[in-house]
């Protein structure tokens, strides 16, 4: 990730502004505020605003005058409490706004979570930059022979190369051909006086899905939670879960208990199904229980196995 | 509006806070944070949060590094232009709370607004306060002769204190009977130690709908405006408008700008269909035209005369 | 629950339509559609339209030019998979429409469901019904004293009888002054010619919570089941929950692979933490795990006890 | 659009099925169900289920037990009274389903519909189909000089030809070359039996913003309506327009009467600011209004002009 000098300066004067108020404040948040936390080659997430902390949550549960916070050790009981019997509306009450730079074929996926506010970067109005995004070569996996939408192994020597010098030299052909039909280069300096350019809404169709896009984007602290759940998850894409990683870190410094609760409860839990539960309960009493008798198909069973780190009882 | 001693405190300590922090604050609006606004006889509401300002909106809408003001003035520009042409994301980029206390049947029509979130105070888990609602004598409206959803003339003398003295009776004594079946007063004091109270989730069920509840209520400022364009409008009912007029004034304070175009284009703005622009285009061009050939019914007719003033063209 | 003749005729006309239709149609639900299903002492639910069946589901998440089904079997176990890793858009391809009639303090609960089209009968438009919830006698609960928003053991002999007067006669005294104060009767008939009647829409605010309404409610396949998880639980009020297993029972008719999943997974299941899983483990190596280095507070070693009946092991 | 010889017989399946119902139809949509409806080079769109129609609007609106006609003109009254006054929730009573076959850069517009329901064609999980999108030598705009979103004339002679090589050899290089990286051709047969392919959700990142995609789009009638009334506007861009107006004549078919209403209040109506208001009446009444005492900008001046077809009046 590289910014200009002038996003850089206006990043600092952002960071420099001390002003006064009477709202709560995440003092280890306001520490990265602005800060661009790099993601990929060439991306980063920026927290830009926010909203509360986790007294916010508390407050609203109980509808109360005055600050949330009696006791930090009440809070925190009380969060965990809501977090644990998925009370959502009370973790609604805080909100977060990201500025992002990503990928277009990640941007697709990200967008689906429709429970926040986007603002993007607008190629009918702007020129993107020119800027791909490149596998680092621990990341260029094969397709999973078992998992239809999953990574096997990593590709090595010569395909790797090969590959990277495609996605390479057709991102860098299809930017180029683009500049070619706006008559314009990346930076506003017109190619042939002589031509008009094609309709920058028109010309962005010769880009590639690794070029990079930005936007604002917003969300309340469950939501955020519901995205980061889905997203830093181990069958996320990794290009993904590597902002969702990212972000993970900011809402450790925004709401320190709610990131807690949150680690425990969801990220670090599982959900056991009906029959599931039959089958933990028999394995406790330290009856003997086969997957027929389950009612479990194998795919459910070795799930279940591998969710209590049983893996010698997978079949 | 009265508080008590402790929620006045409450209110007292929050504002007496003065955290430094590097987001954008409104200064305007900061000065009544916290303070409980009154609205009708025992209600209020009071802003307990907020997230941005004008500058966001900018800030958004350019996907900007830095802060979103050139200048005031290309600023003002550019948001007029996106509230003129629909441009809504950008102003889902600020956020606001209120803490709202009003009629239960208030807070019904209140809550059709969807996209906000909300936390009331649980008539499950808390005995509620004892506060209803009466109407001033000047807000006694007989029910409307050609609005069947509409208000009509004052109802005044004897008719209007029989009126009222029947909302109070039935609101008091409906509130001794929950206090009777909780065993329990409004303050928590036991009323017999030898029985047991009812379920605080069943008593609520005998009380009126003008008791007081309240609420954490937050939206984004697009769905703010949303809230306030059919609210503080002259066809919505009394009670909920006087809450949409207050907030009015917090949102002057908190966007002026925004607050400005908003006043412009929705509130003292009009639609006009297909049709009725045929008959505004005739009459500016000094043309007779009549409800027959005009395709509009009557009521369209008089709607459209009503905007532009023209009483006298209506039939 | 009693409807009048024309209400019965209404549904009886709707149900004689034999329409033909290209569309995926759900058999078991076609039996019942229309019909007012009774719940509480004056509320029902009644199917009023609905799209899509569990085929629906499969074909969205194959996104398939043809009709979802290959194979019973194989659409079963995609929409078990779906349903265990959390694959909520295909659930979203499915919407049902309900006609309810609801106590207004159970309206305001189930409103908070937020992803939901409703239209509820107008109180500023139209005279309400003269109907009023009372509890049956073995719902008449007392407040419990172990959980704050909960019920204890029932109320009976005097106290009962007194408790069922007062919710009756007050429901009663206030629905005649209501009459009173509009200056109609609940069938139109005009009480005093000589005068007018309060406007509807202020008049209304002296009925109490019991008092029924109704209204049209839809929603999507995912969203039903994200209210039914919550409303058809243990935990929600009693009131609420008798809507929310009827509603159940129309979820079994309408799409019977997804309902048996959903009972599966999401009714049937559970949750653990991660804190909760390094118990289990523990207990199901058979070492032994006291409350202390688990890490869990003792509500939730309680909670995750029960959770697989191992009610020995609470403490 | 070209559909295989599977697809075809697919869809003719479906389009066969005569399935007996007492739900509402809407007679004229089912006679286009399931229909491929060609848009742009090779997309298209299908309604592929339904529920409701104009009756289902009045029956919400009246809360009814019945079907919501008693007479078409008063139903036809009832629709146009909610769509001037901007009452949507009984236009949210209906839903619609399409399958939709687009370019990947117009499916980044479209998605910006929140409230709809998507399952989009995974191109992690499946090869997507070689098919770009190629503009109509007619459509090959230069970009507008006066509005940095919109398009100028069109490009013709050497330019137009250059261009579309330009985009046609670059979809095809990259779409040969992410063959390449998968080691599978469109049709899945294997390119090198001794290599492992990348993972689809990598390769994928390699291909154009003009290779279509598809998925199934859910919404209901208001949110259909806002859609089409931004993206059926002549400031659209173009290629989703396309999309726009083929799902216009869908929307006629299924509720004849809202689509009338919606034609003339929101497609062919305007909105007027309370400044211009002023500027429109003074016009009525032959008083002279100069832009200066009008208070407006330039650009508001001659949007307003424009709207009243009074291009003489503009400066």
């Amino acid at each position: 990730m590289k910014l200009t000098k002038e996003q850089n300066q206006e990043i600092k004067d952002q960071q420099s502004q001390a002003n006064s108020t009477k709202r709560v404040t995440a003092i280890e948040l306001e520490k990265i505020l602005y800060e661009a936390i790099p993601v990929l080659d060439h991306g980063f997430i920026r927290v830009v605003d926010y909203m509360g902390d986790d007294t916010s949550v508390v407050q609203a549960a109980r509808v109360s005058y005055g600050k949330g916070t009696k006791k930090v050790s009440t809070d925190s009981g009380l969060i965990k409490y809501l977090m644990r019997h998925w009370h959502s509306t009370p973790f609604e009450m805080c909100e977060i706004k990201y500025h992002v730079k990503l990928p277009i074929f990640i941007a697709r996926q990200w967008i689906r979570h429709r429970t926040a506010n986007v603002n993007e970067y607008s190629a009918r109005y702007s020129i993107l930059d020119k800027e791909f995004y490149l596998p680092e070569p621990g990341h260029l996996a094969a397709q999973s022979q078992i998992n239809r939408q999953g990574r096997g192994d990593v590709i090595k020597g010569d395909q790797a190369k090969q590959v990277l010098d495609l996605l390479k030299n057709d991102a860098e052909r299809t930017y180029k051909n683009y500049e070619q039909m706006l008559n314009q280069q990346y930076d506003g300096t017109v190619i042939d006086d002589s031509k008009v350019g094609l309709a920058r809404e028109l010309a962005r169709m010769n880009l590639t899905l690794n070029t990079y896009t930005q936007w604002y984007w917003k969300t309340d602290l469950l939501n955020l939670m519901n995205f980061l759940r889905l997203r830093a998850d181990q069958h996320a894409q990794y290009e993904i879960r590597a902002y969702a990683e990212a972000m993970l870190n900011t809402l450790k410094k925004w709401v320190p208990i709610t990131y807690e609760a949150f680690m425990d409860y969801r990220v670090g839990g599982t959900e056991v199904s009906g029959k599931g539960k039959e089958v933990i309960v028999k394995l406790i009493k330290g009856k003997d229980v086969s997957i027929e008798e389950s009612g479990l198909s194998k795919r459910e069973w070795n799930e279940l196995m591998d969710s209590f780190n049983l893996k010698e009882k997978k079949v």
